[in-house]
């Protein structure tokens, strides 16, 4: 398909949608990419460009030139232009804004990219439809006319009062269904949901789920109208809050995927690895400690894998219904009832493990007093374990800090070598040495 | 508040959003809640009906006669309607049914009830605004706002033939730009995206996520048009599938949260940890049987927790990375492919982690034949646990199964067990023993 015969290329390529042109130009090579790329009409590539994987559009962006970015930028809402130029080297910013020619689009543009990135206002595109609260229905309609042909999806009309405050909403539908001579004012409802420009994009994401909402209004500390955020961004907010909490727990750092290069994935990996050797060379330490105490139980030292495999999975059980908890907000009360009810929840589990490894020593070993030193110590661990995994995640949060990172290697390792210390010390204490 | 003076109440409740009454519901006793939802008229009460906790849901059911359940369903949307009724016990579900007023709407959520949780047809409404190709503008804005009453949002118009065939869309927008005497036919857009009934809801929320829709219409095999599925569902999707991948990759079946009681948690985290219990038995018969090979090397039996952790960490790092590819669809090529360049990854790594190994073991035991063996083994311990992390997600995927089940506990159980038994057998080799 590649080489030759331009013509026929473009009409294969306009039948697909751009998300679809997107996937497949990820796997080609960059020249070829480019190529089609150029060969296509800036209101399809733009579109293109953003759904493109990160490193392939950074690598596309740096084979245009700054007018050629600037066309593509001038297709784009508000919101998808200003993020295509954040990610590009800070002199060329510059260079492809003054490149645009509608001087509002480059307005907003320039505003929006003043916003952090994980913020509302980072999130929120300017398109939106305004109407204020003096005009009358027909009036409305007539200027919407005009407005929405900017606007690709119409979710709400926003009211504003003539200070540019929002004051309510209204839906197409209400507009349709209303009299010609009807009152904005009146007909406007003023239980609008908003958020404010520098609230959290995690915030934001809470709000619009909980209550449903397809698009909500942005404000600053006065209440004026700045933008709006879809719930289609929210998505996309949504789905990296996930897997970056899914990678947290695997013990990966950064936001890497499969396709990423070795490098990129050392460095997201190997942190995590390093810190699992610690805690191994750790445990190396406690064992040879223990070493003269259990001459005569030297069968003692074959259990540690077992002890640091239960502190190991309790504590990253209990961590990760923490985590979620506090994700979504139900973790009220106070910590000493979480802490309680895990100390309830581990014990009986603790329990019941203990039991099956009691029968398991008893049996294969025959030694009673051994069997009780391990389970004891079984029982032990698993609930400290599992009050570590439930008291870091709930201090981290308190401290401010994003409680997903006490998941994976981190509870892991420390509980590793904390249970193999307990069940050396009970074992210890129970076989009177 | 809860115990006088019903009409204050009211009033105050009716400020808050549904939700948020659903939130405080939540958290009162059974007989306060029950008391605050007779109270409240059954138009917010159904809100609020799906916006409590599955739970406390069953619960507030279980005190409502069939009739009140009917009028509380009558309120809703026949997806929401569909949803409640499918929580009742059968016998139950019939009464409710046949209690409800609307001819049409009982209808509709009889035939939504037919169809499976997890498929498009579960998660759709039959409410729709739908227009024949046939009408004008004029026509058509006329009999919308008949329809649209129904429809607490319009989304999109779908175009239907007279055999009720999708063939194209609308937004409303559209309607409002266009001429009053111009055919629906002249102005609807004929690429229309839609999904099959017998859909699963996972690839719905693709393609919804994809091409950025907020609805889609659902078709049946003959491309007639059954209802539609709203992005807020697939939001509630998006969630549901996140949260059960993070639980699994922690070791916890069922869908649970903190504040379920301790023997629902029991039941989902248990088989996960006797599971690693039998892992860690696994692992000392291994190293009682090589307990006499090693007589003067007791020294490596210490490092059997690093081994340990280090096949487990690699394990769920790189099945993480394999599970989440195949979730965005970004797993293409062949197995081979990524095989090698878990293996080249591994590898890396390996060397890296065991160079600090074999420096540690140098210096401190001070013997370097020891350093060698212990090394060594981790290099291959890391490879092939990554190798194991990144076949079986591949290979589950490939054979129909969720392969999310593949992280966590599964996995690093099994490779703590494989992990100890290779360095053993490497060390031995080594050593010459």
């Amino acid at each position: 398909v590649e080489n030759n015969n331009d013509k026929e290329l473009v009409k294969l390529l306009n039948e697909f949608h751009y998300a679809d042109i997107a996937e497949i130009l990820d796997e080609l090579d960059l020249d070829d990419s480019i190529y089609v790329i150029k060969l296509l009409d800036s209101e399809t590539t733009s579109d293109i460009l953003t759904e493109l994987d990160e490193d392939t559009r950074e690598k596309v962006l740096k084979n245009l030139s700054a007018k050629e970015i600037a066309e593509e930028v001038e297709e784009l809402d508000t919101d998808d232009a200003a993020d295509i130029i954040a990610e590009l080297p800070e002199e060329r910013q510059e260079e492809v804004i003054s490149k645009i020619e509608d001087e509002e689009h480059r307005e907003e543009i320039t505003e929006l990219l003043k916003y952090q990135d994980d913020t509302a206002g980072g999130l929120m595109a300017k398109e939106l439809v305004k109407v204020y609260e003096t005009w009358t229905v027909a009036g409305c309609l007539r200027r919407i006319r005009g407005q929405a042909k900017e606007v690709t999806r119409v979710h709400s009309i926003y009211v504003v009062n003539k200070e540019e405050k929002l004051i309510g909403r209204l839906s197409l539908k209400d507009l349709i269904v209303a009299k010609n001579d009807q009152k904005i004012a009146d007909i406007a409802k003023d239980n609008v949901d908003f958020v404010n420009v520098i609230d959290d994009v995690e915030d934001v994401a809470k709000v619009m789920a909980k209550y449903d909402l397809e698009a909500i209004p942005v404000v600053d500390d006065s209440q004026t109208l700045l933008g709006r955020i879809t719930i289609d961004d929210i998505v996309d907010v949504l789905k990296e809050e996930a897997e970056k909490d899914y990678q947290l727990a695997a013990g990966i750092t950064q936001d890497v995927d499969s396709d990423d290069s070795i490098i990129e994935l050392t460095r997201a990996r190997l942190p995590w690895l390093f810190l699992g050797l610690i805690g191994g060379v750790g445990a190396f330490v406690i064992m040879e400690g223990f070493q003269e105490a259990f001459n005569q139980y030297a069968v003692l030292f074959f259990f540690t894998p077992l002890i640091a495999a239960m502190a190991g999975n309790v504590g990253v059980q209990s961590s990760a219904i923490i985590v979620q908890g506090l994700a979504n907000d139900d973790i009220k009360g106070s910590i000493n009832r979480r802490l309680l009810k895990e100390m309830s929840l581990a014990t009986l589990n603790g329990i019941i493990l203990a039991a099956f490894l009691f029968l398991f020593v008893w049996i294969y070993i025959g030694e009673i007093d051994k069997a009780i030193a391990i389970s004891t110590s079984l029982v032990a661990v698993i609930i400290i374990a599992g009050l570590i995994g439930t008291f870091v995640p709930l201090f981290l949060d308190k401290r401010g800090i994003d409680p997903a990172i006490a998941t994976g290697p981190f509870i892991t390792t420390s509980n590793d070598i904390l249970g193999i210390l307990l069940y050396f010390w009970i074992a210890k204490l129970i076989l009177g040495i």
